[in-house]
């Protein structure tokens, strides 16, 4: 395959993100490819925030991944700055050709260059795959993720 | 028992938030209550981030509970906020009494004044009262919860 290059997402970017968001078995209900602008809202708050870090990847022009990295400076752990990865998306077309490897790994070094000593994410609990998929990465399954919808 | 405040977490309030931390199964081997330069670092860098928000709670002049609550924006679920609580700790002498209800009643209503759609944490799967504790307050344990220290 030819080169990948993983960058901040761009304003025209949101299309392509959102197909991706919608493109999963969760996603489907949550999302509305059909109007972008509660898409093109958040975008504008998170290019304003330099603790976040939204980025896709792209091969021969073609936005086929992306995912959402987080910096969060806090007390705990001796003032330990960590990371969380959010939001992670890889076109159907290249799932399983070690681009979500690719995609983790980015997100692991710019959190290191960011001086973060921690990284972490939640995965649903129906995503089987997806512990062995991080645990390979040199993840460990510690805690229990909680979420309330408001 | 005396009325209870919460409210911002002042420079004043490091070394009771610092013991707090420290005076944990977990936290005991992770903290320096005796060093407290990486704390106030950390500190500064939370107060200049309006995204960030590190509550104490106040009885009797005295800090006897304290978490973080980080609001994170974002593209998924049409471009849903969402909020993060990290670092929950009570002090010995409050605990079993309710305070901890208190405080993360207060971090959902934050979260709501903030307009976020999600408020998410992880609790550590040795925490074994946490899944109760939490699932009471209405949350729900969806998800798995992966760390990797850098």
């Amino acid at each position: 395959m030819s080169d990948l290059e993983i960058r901040p997402a761009a304003p025209t970017d949101i299309p392509a993100i959102v197909a991706m968001l919608a493109d999963d078995p969760l996603g489907a209900q949550r999302e509305s490819p059909d109007d972008l602008t509660p898409y093109t809202t958040a975008f504008e708050r998170l290019s304003g925030d330099p603790n976040q870090h939204l980025a896709v990847a792209v091969r021969d022009g073609r936005v086929v991944g992306t995912l959402q990295l987080t910096i969060i400076p806090g007390l705990s752990r001796r003032g330990a700055t960590r990371s969380i990865i959010e939001g992670v998306r890889i076109h159907a077309d290249e799932r399983g050709g070690g681009l979500g490897t690719q995609l983790i790994e980015w997100a692991i070094a710019e959190s290191r260059r960011q001086d973060c000593r921690l990284v972490q994410l939640t995965s649903d609990a129906t995503r089987t795959d997806a512990r062995r998929f991080y645990e390979r990465l040199g993840f460990e399954a510690s805690h229990v993720g909680f979420k309330m919808a408001l």
